[in-house]
């Protein structure tokens, strides 16, 4: 058995006049690797990323530099989701040719309302399968993507371009029975989000993927499962009870940033017209990241 | 700290003429107390017992005779959800006289379309609670019942009468926030399902509360986690699945009948229009059953 | 062709100790029938009539003060919905002995999660069909009862019980066709509610369903309708789309209420825990409903 | 007061190679023009157009052929929603260079789970309303774009930039209340869906929006409403109650395109994966198609 993976997905820091900071992004990807120990990142691949509010030639430099700063340590994967199925394979040949190991590709919502059907959906896969060489991770977000049902999510895991799946959702009955009839049943592997990871990796998932600073929290958690320490691990998961959901309602990307922000690798603000946290916002989860594995990071900014 | 609940509760066996088969519930009330170690058993409280058919006389003769067969035995907690708050009063009271140790009462629907708001939820609450000594355990389904944030959720487990929360939800986010922010703050017992068992006893929470045979399950995970079989514990929850998730469609009424139906724990059919399980669906059952610690009930009644 | 169908749901008025108030139905039922011309009137039928409060006995003596006060001038219907099928057809067989004319059931939820399918739909219906020589209301509410689709909805009009239906949703595409393939097709009488009154003329369907006092400016749009002035009656239609709209976040039940509590025919306040409009909100209301054909009710009530 | 709005978005044709068959387009453009006499034509603004499958390239040829092909004889609303911001700035300033009279911009989802809230999307409009000195329309489209609630839809429509508003939802009790205080208050010019338009007509809303050939049998329905033959508007808005409803699990692109087909201005098939109607599903829409005003085209077509 593989060790447990933890994909980590880097916030996209943004300039003052909104392109890519690459100097923060650099010193992000090498925290992510470093320190929380990735064992794979993602290149423009989940919305958290905020690479939908890039052009299509700000996304290619973002999925660039992303390999060039992560420099071979761990493999890449990249985000080929784009409304347009030749965009999407362009983009494809294009992680192809500067080194991706896998392409993440979001189940598609049909752009005329209603939902996919499984020959809609299979179809599409299928499709896109064929134009590249890489492995897909079938990638299951129900609001950006297709809610894809159980039966049709075990369908397309069967498809031999489809090796890994990355669920959003955090419905536990929907996660134990694809992780039994998909990762253990060899089809494909799973991954799941920060909430379930302990579950994940006691049912016999592969891992979850996360932005950092989550990741962080996330390495301790697989170090204590691997270890058989599962008390520790267990007490570090409820690190991630309180942290984000109190935030949530400000989105994802936000919240990590602010996070991040606050651990000293800062990663600026979210792209407008989303707002970053306020200062009472932020003192309320400095204190509770103070109660975290992030707690010494913390202090030292605090300190600064 | 008490070692982790299991409340269980059991099935309404139906007779031919649709009414309470009294030794079937006998039996099974044995089979739940002794063999499964049920820490309590709930009478009439959830809307997988079919209480939602019978009468109010009928459902009054329900509670009487599950804590006329529980004996003593192990505490009983006593649904009390009605449309009709002054009915819900009303079993509240016989609950009390009959010996019950909690009430259990549904987040309620407005039943005017939309939402109950927090002021509307507390003003319920408190006014049940006015009229009873017997704590409440708060029931939260969205569906038959409303569909209660976090925040409100928490509210209602500060008020003094609510000292337990039964969730419905499988959305692990929700849960570990709720498990640390009520049940580790010391407002109220958190209770979860059966698929999120060993997460919410990792997490801290106070166990689940479930129908036979689940419960017969749960019973092996809880015995694992307490002796700290871990890997023991998480193999078990394996046992949740595919059981019942691939019957799910049929609804859980009808699924779990099949079930005790199949270890020779008869229970009768699902109350009309709900149709039982086809031989078909009862044969792959089996085969999934045969997998699990119910196995050797099974063969038993195979053979016979 | 027969002219269209004004059927009113009287809201229940209750005394200071939560028990009918028999005058202040009397007086509003008069008003229904004299000033509204309602070509029936609902007994205990919807939701916004907050019957589900009642006991069974209090709820059967609504039942019949309301025939009484109606008093043969008009049909009326009995609402018959109770989660347990043997007192829905008990309230039946009460209903027929009253001398109801329809009985009105709300196509019920299933207990335990998830939509009923069409058999279990059908099985129902006609289940309860069998047991009353009355015609049944389909009534169709998603939220208190199933998400019946168009395609089920169109098997239950087909059912020789089922004469009439009583929808709930504003989706106008939905609500087209099903007076197509309903209605016109002569299966069964389609009513709607008062945002969809012009709208469900035009197209042919039967009228709608509606508590007073939306149920005065009702009438004049069918009048309206009637007599051709087509103008008038869209003029009459627009009535509507201020109120109750921008008070629905407080429930239907408590809007009407403080509408007729305007207009001089007071129906008391909603059952708690709700809570009546606030005096802003009646100054509120009071302004729009200035501007209706409720205004001269108002001036009086006002200037008394 | 002005005319009623028929605001046609012409379906896009593709070449077997998938790139756009301007020949084709041209035809339906003159088809939708003349024969239909759209007062306004959209330009790859509404995902039934199926622009979300073009690149950046094809879409801005998309734009400057329909602009060629409509040639002056009526403004036309270019779309420019996009999930970057500045490439719909970019859209904005290109179809300002090219003569568009309005842009299309959808509200937007969160990328990162949630709805805007309402700062977010007065921020939002109003920073693309900052770059461009073209109108915007705003566009309300649920599941693609944001679900914003009445209170906000209003304050949106009160942005000086803000000037036109597509409606796609099908509840006419929200729609009743938005054309009331949204377009005969002055804010905005109210559009909704062809199964809306009779009801919008005559509650004061400005006309409705739709594809070919729907917009054939508006143009009826608008020519006997101006007539004031209100009949046999009522009877003409009845063809939209079977079609297209009894396709829509196919989807409104695939739909639209086989009626296109049926009626002799073809159009191809759907941007694959998503199937053309099988020959059942087109013999079934034929004989729907022949009780409507587009009858007589279908005979030809039949014919040839």
């Amino acid at each position: 058995m593989q060790p447990p993976g933890l994909i980590v997905a880097p916030l996209t820091p943004f300039t003052s006049d909104l392109t890519l900071n690459e100097a923060a992004l650099q010193r992000q990807i090498d925290y992510v690797v470093r320190d929380c120990g990735a064992t794979m990142v993602v290149a423009a691949g989940v919305e958290t990323q905020e690479y939908t509010y890039l052009s299509l030639e700000q996304r290619k430099a973002l999925v660039r530099r992303t390999i060039e700063f992560v420099d071979g340590r761990v493999p890449v994967m990249v985000g080929i989701s784009h409304p347009s199925v030749k965009t999407a394979i362009e983009l494809a040949n294009d992680a192809e040719k500067l080194g991706a190991t896998v392409v993440q590709l979001l189940a598609p919502l049909r752009p005329f309302a209603g939902q996919p059907t499984q020959s809609d959906l299979v179809a599409y896969f299928e499709a896109i399968g064929r134009e590249t060489r890489l492995p897909i991770a079938l990638y299951l977000n129900p609001g950006p993507g297709a809610d894809v049902s159980i039966v049709d999510s075990i369908v397309l895991a069967k498809l031999p371009c489809v090796q890994l799946i990355k669920e959003s959702s955090r419905d536990l009955a929907r996660v134990s029975r694809l992780i039994v009839e998909i990762d253990r049943a060899g089809h494909a592997q799973y991954f799941t989000t920060m909430q379930m990871l302990l579950a994940t990796l006691q049912l016999g998932g592969s891992g979850a993927t996360m932005p950092p600073p989550a990741s962080e929290i996330a390495r301790h958690i697989i170090d204590a499962f691997m270890a058989k320490d599962i008390d520790r691990a267990a007490e570090l998961q409820l690190q991630f009870a309180l942290f984000p959901s109190k935030w949530m309602h400000r989105g994802l990307a936000p919240t990590m940033k602010a996070a991040m922000n606050l651990i000293g690798i800062p990663v600026g603000e979210p792209y407008p017209p989303y707002a970053p946290l306020s200062r009472d916002e932020m003192t309320g989860m400095a204190a509770v990241l103070k109660t975290t594995v992030l707690s010494a990071r913390l202090s030292v900014t605090a300190a600064a």
